[in-house]
């Protein structure tokens, strides 16, 4: 199998481009010193960038190339999802050593460029370069929103119901078995927090759906964990946030884990994981309407609380009473984060 | 000095968002899970990105975090400029050691925020995550563009005129320079040449104004050196260049620097070299309105060839005839490249 090194930049390019194909409002697509991009009239449009490093937001030993890509194109997604946003374009910047097999980096954009497409999205153009320490990959992506359906985080109000899509939580204990158990997290048991914490579902459409709703006045995605990612909406609303424990979706699999792994269950569902699910807040008097929009998008939408007017103050009610929650989420610098 | 692992993830983004001003048409800026822009009436998106691997396309050693932040932007800018582009939006994906200190960190922000601002450009989000290894920084870089204003690689004709920007060739010089000589490099002898690699220069003004001129019919920037980048112009358009020696822009220090390193000039000239300078395809009957328009932004505009018929056939004209030039940039997988 050629690697990086034999076949050199240019050929390597040359195959990455070659297999690029065009999408919705591409004037002039990757091959150029830029792409030329045509906006839908009437759209604003949504920019993000997120970035992957080798040995810390993946493990090789674990993903697949493809996955690996697919998982890149999702935090992205999720990123133009927590905004309401229509992806349409991506540019993809990387740096892999010169050892790695070209087939594998072919493998990695397929599964980028094709996980992008099924939620509207093209590749349009990008840059490859060399590391010698570990491998990172970088995605921007672009989107497209009507200016009086943008969600930001700005916005929820007290009163407002605390909506999550799926069951957040199941990428970091996916992690945390992992690093526990090693090989035995590969168990058919734990398969469904392994497919959360490898190949996390898109949530753009189930956005899409609800943004018609038009109910939704703020929202987030879950990419650091529960309670960080809400502490960060609350804090840009300036609200409180109530959880409320016997409202929360129940998830069998995550309760074995916790069990397995010795950890109270809210530590799963509220500390640092990288699930990719949405956190929203909903006007109190459509709930109804926003559920009945996620379940015909064939998304679970739970609501797990109240938005509330103690700003800075994150809660969760249980069986006995209400206790606070710090919020914290994962910090890549300090490794005790 | 605190640094990055002293702060931690948070704190540090706190302060690269705070320091952060909006731009033209930022509805939402950093700080949301995307930011939300507005693209003027009548333009066309156009989009590039580009990265930097430290040892490899910047060394610490000889720039400064806030020269080297303005150097990712010029690579950026220079292509926005090729395709005629105004730039507006910048995207920053960056991998940092926890040891950095965060000062320099906010030093080569403040450097590509600046550099930036002076093309008309702003800063509206990013991504930042801990390496161990090797640091890299990585910038998308949005613009806009009027569909009939757009410059590609396509649309040189035989008989248009090779115009460059400036004096390629420079920035590779140095290079070599300090590879050779070390610390002798910093003589001041040298510095026309250290700085043009190291603080090259925005050409997004000249580009707009010959843009203006409409004499234009096909443009790239140098990014990798001129023969390599003047060979990827000729494939794209499928015409063959003819350069004239006797026509290029007098470089005492250049040749100087050939002496010294006892290398053929046409090798700085031609050679790897990331200048970011352009070449320009210009219309035969155009080259005098296309240099007035330079001239008034500053920026000279030297006319050096034609392009020719022959598709993949790259010359130069010398005292001795015709020899065939070979299109040569930088590989960064092959390290003989």
């Amino acid at each position: 199998m050629p690697t990086l090194g034999d076949l050199g930049e240019l050929e390597v390019l040359r195959r990455l481009t070659a297999t690029l194909r065009g999408g919705a409002g591409v004037l002039v697509g990757a091959g150029d010193d830029a792409a030329v991009l045509e906006l839908p009239v009437g759209r604003d449009l949504v920019a993000t960038v997120d970035a992957f490093v080798e040995g810390r937001h993946y493990l090789p030993e674990w993903i697949t190339p493809e996955e690996c890509g697919a998982r890149l194109a999702a935090a992205n997604l999720s990123d133009l999802a927590a905004m309401a946003a229509a992806p349409r374009w991506g540019l993809f910047s990387l740096g892999v050593r010169a050892g790695h097999e070209v087939d594998d980096l072919l493998a990695l954009e397929r599964g980028l460029a094709r996980a992008l497409e099924a939620s509207g999205a093209a590749l349009v153009g990008g840059n490859l370069t060399a590391v010698d320490g570990p491998e990172w990959l970088s995605l921007s992506l672009l989107g497209a929103v009507e200016r009086a359906r943008v969600w930001t985080r700005r916005g929820a109000r007290p009163g407002d119901g605390i909506a999550l899509t799926g069951a957040p939580g199941r990428a970091g204990a996916a992690l945390r078995l992992v690093r526990a158990r090693g090989a035995a997290a590969r168990s058919p048991e734990w398969r469904p927090l392994l497919d959360a914490w490898l190949r996390p579902a898109s949530r753009v459409a189930v956005a899409q759906a609800l943004a018609g709703a038009g109910a939704v006045t703020a929202a987030i995605d879950v990419s650091d964990g529960l309670a960080g990612d809400l502490g960060r909406l609350c804090e840009a609303s300036a609200v409180g946030a109530e959880l409320d424990e016997s409202a929360w979706p129940e998830d069998a699999t995550l309760e074995r884990a916790a069990s397995a792994l010795g950890l109270p269950l809210d530590e799963l569902r509220l500390g640092p994981s990288d699930d990719y699910e949405l956190i929203l807040a909903v006007e109190a008097g459509r709930r109804d309407a926003c559920a009945a929009a996620a379940g015909a998008s064939g998304v679970p939408l739970s609501f797990v609380g109240t938005f509330t007017d103690a700003p800075g103050t994150l809660e969760l009610r249980g069986p006995r009473g209400l206790r606070p929650i710090a919020a914290v989420g994962f910090d890549h610098f300090r490794r005790s984060g």
